[in-house]
């Protein structure tokens, strides 16, 4: 039997009209009442516009009031939003837009250049759908949780993106295995000031109206900014990206956060441990997490009650998810499988790319880890970017982090190069801090103190920046793109 | 797609092995990782039995460790749980065992005089299954949410109680649903006091490992035994029926319960104004809440925030639940319909019961309410003529078809009359046939032995006639206005 719930928005509306929804960059506010009519009556002007279930709409937009009103709306219709990355090119706009099926592309005026040339059915800013009239339509007021709601592509190893379907029941799940790992308070606010149109951002959203909790959003991430708003704006979550929580330790001299201050949900990959341990002295509350966009989210938390003894874990599956090494090695170390009514049921419109990732329910992530004697997990690293040098396994991460802990390095990445001898051997780019006093010598002198010499980087470049997604995820294969 | 989660006490054995899982009685303690290990031992023994998936064991037990291991157990076989009421008669008891095809009855010692001319396939007590050795099955790690779990039986309109099938998933909304309104903290600590043989009781255990909560377990309500528990003993969170928090809030002289002692979790049928101004005197978080056996616990909630204002009502759906009054009155009332996932998707075996408590996917309640202008939920009436006794529901139909088989009986009606203690009583109204042989005491004898004590009218009362309307139907309210 299909399960089926109240609109979240609607049912927040009813239960809460007055409490805060929304507090946009410190100043805008909506309660949940302002909110859900806000997205109703922007649902009604899309269907103005033929918008009605299954239209497939997509959004290309900075994290702003408009973007949330237009996520609830498509809801009340039963459409799905497809969600875009503010960063890509137009090309890779239009790629995205093709493949998705898009009838209508709603942009914010900051982003009218770049969709210039765009190919799709329809486009509309915000500021247009706002002049829309109201067309009279019924509105979900049920959502089925087999629907799809969202789509979000994210690239595999294969080079084209695929598009990740996100079901309401996805959306549920993660917030409520979210929940049951970090508790309910009414006090919570969560700060979102990661893009919305990354899982990790939008389902913030969907957190705010299943728990009935107040988002606190940012458009983009100014350090000062983001330290004040927790220092003063009673903020009890926030999600962060390893870079960020750097920059954030960075703002912090003698101060510490408020004591409501309860969890800094950290993504985006393995963070290297010296910022962890900064962090630890510094009293933040780091939840590191694992989680993909195909898993809606987190879907293997650290508390940091065991952050200490287990230095570099991802911690262990939500409550409703689970994780399995596939085929390990003698060492334990294999592919990441994991389960859950949380992970996608499939890719738009791809079988290929479903019949690869899936193992009957297993989604096959792709990564390597392994488990300890505790069942911890540890994340090795993402299987594309496994250094095989001689016959030796590297991982990029564990050379990363060793570098990271030289003075002198504000970041580093490592990437592989084909060698005659090897096969393959690792080489690093670091972005050295404002004291500029490394050379490549003095690198690998450190390095050959620290790890096995195969795994010592054959080349340092130092570099300006390093190349990060729009989520701050280093994108390793655009390291092998600059050799 | 079916949905699927890990087994939740395992789940919880693996977050938190060292937690407190159980209390009990102040004194035995077990960790869920001593809860699970009991429980998958338990399950191992029973196995030897020849209990498998789809077996259906009844349990008939006060509260106690053993029972809450063995519903456990239960569920790592894949295994029905019939859940018995204590206080039935044994021809009760013999009706449901049937009717639920029950294999194995398993008691607590202390009931076995209630069972011993018991008709099923198999008997045991908890201390002949501690005896078994255990069996090398393999365990359930994993819950299909719509496999069936546990059945409980609720006395109809029609006379013969019918089984209520909860589905794992039925357990694990109710949970959440209670999680997204109670909110969630680490502190958390439930005492049960309720029967687990009701699902107000019952749904604390589920609560429990979803949640990797403890719960501080106690057999029988003693006013001063509770009083002490919630003085001392940490909790945050109780559920009680009218009757207990009266009891309760006798106990209280000037002192006031712990500041952590947050909700006060109200079932059991309307409770009167004096009792809950009372409690808001005493500063008693009463939380009053509407349910069935059918919704799996409460599925409307009152905080204590909107209590002042809203006296009387049983509040607002739960975020996964719907409400909607059918066919209203001028004045708005009308029969309460529920939905959600929450719900049970029918009785066992029963289709023609089913096919009238749905319509599509709502439950037709039987009770009558209306909702006053902000969608607050008031209860007028119980479902044609309920008597709420104790917390202990009893329909007059039933009682009625037992008398009726009386020999001197010619025709009997059944109604309530308040009662100091507890709430309502039964009493009964007999036409004598023409031997005019009957006493009271004959009567009440003679019940004694068909139905549990809490069923058998207070007084019996001799007429010559009953009032019945022009097609004969009896009419009970006349019986009400008699007394």
């Amino acid at each position: 039997m299909k399960e089926v719930i109240p609109h979240w928005l609607s049912k927040q509306a009813d239960l809460k009209p007055n409490q805060l929804a929304l507090e946009y960059n410190g100043k805008e506010t909506l309660s949940f009442q302002e909110l859900a009519q806000a997205s109703q009556s922007m649902a009604r002007r899309l269907a103005n516009l033929g918008v009605e279930k299954g239209s497939h709409i997509a959004l290309l937009s900075q994290n702003n009031v408009n973007m949330i009103i237009a996520i609830h709306a498509l809801s009340y219709l039963g459409a799905v939003a497809v969600l875009l990355n503010t960063r890509l090119s137009a090309n890779e706009l239009q790629f995205q837009i093709n493949d998705a099926k898009v009838n209508l592309l709603v942009t914010s005026v900051f982003f009218s250049d770049k969709t210039e040339g765009i190919d799709v059915p329809q486009k509309k800013s915000f500021s247009e759908l706002q002049r829309l009239p109201e067309k009279e339509v019924p509105l979900q007021n049920e959502l089925v949780l087999n629907d799809p709601f969202t789509i979000i592509y994210t690239s595999g190893t294969t080079g084209f993106p695929k598009g990740v379907v996100h079901t309401y029941g996805n959306h549920w799940w993660s917030a409520i295995g979210s929940a049951l790992n970090l508790g309910i308070s009414p006090q919570d606010k969560w700060l979102t000031v990661l893009p919305l149109f990354h899982v990790s951002g939008l389902s913030t959203l969907f957190k705010s109206v299943i728990y009935g909790m107040p988002i606190y959003l940012m458009t983009s991430f100014e350090p000062e900014k983001v330290h004040e708003a927790l220092m003063k704006n009673h903020i009890t979550m926030i999600s962060v990206v390893t870079v960020m929580l750097q920059r954030l330790l960075e703002q912090m001299a003698t101060e510490r956060y408020p004591e409501q201050l309860r969890c800094v949900l950290l993504g985006g990959g393995p963070a290297p441990k010296p910022v962890l341990e900064q962090a630890r002295k510094k009293e933040v509350p780091v939840f590191q997490s694992y989680g993909l966009t195909e898993t809606s989210s987190q879907i293997v938390t650290l508390s940091p009650q065991d952050a200490p003894r287990k230095i570099g874990s991802a911690g262990k599956p939500l409550v409703p998810a689970q994780l399995k090494i596939h085929d390990p090695s003698t060492r334990g170390v294999g592919e990441i499988y994991v389960k859950g009514p949380m992970v996608t049921k499939g890719y738009f419109n791809n079988p290929t790319a479903d019949q690869k990732a899936f193992q009957t329910d297993w989604l096959k992530t792709g990564d390597l880890g392994y488990l300890d004697e505790e069942g911890f997990l540890y994340v090795v690293d993402r299987r594309n970017d496994l250094i095989i040098s001689g016959g030796e396994n590297i991982y990029p991460s564990e050379i990363e982090s060793v570098v990271s802990e030289l003075t002198g390095v504000q970041e580093v990445g490592v990437t592989n190069r084909s060698d005659d001898q090897w096969g393959e051997v690792p080489v690093a780019f670091i972005v050295k801090d404002t004291q500029n006093v490394l050379d490549e010598e003095m690198v690998q002198t450190y390095l050959k103190s620290r790890l096995a010499s195969y795994k010592v980087p054959k080349k340092i470049y130092f570099v300006e920046q390093l190349p990060r997604n729009a989520s701050n995820k280093l994108m390793r294969y655009k390291l092998k793109e600059w050799l």
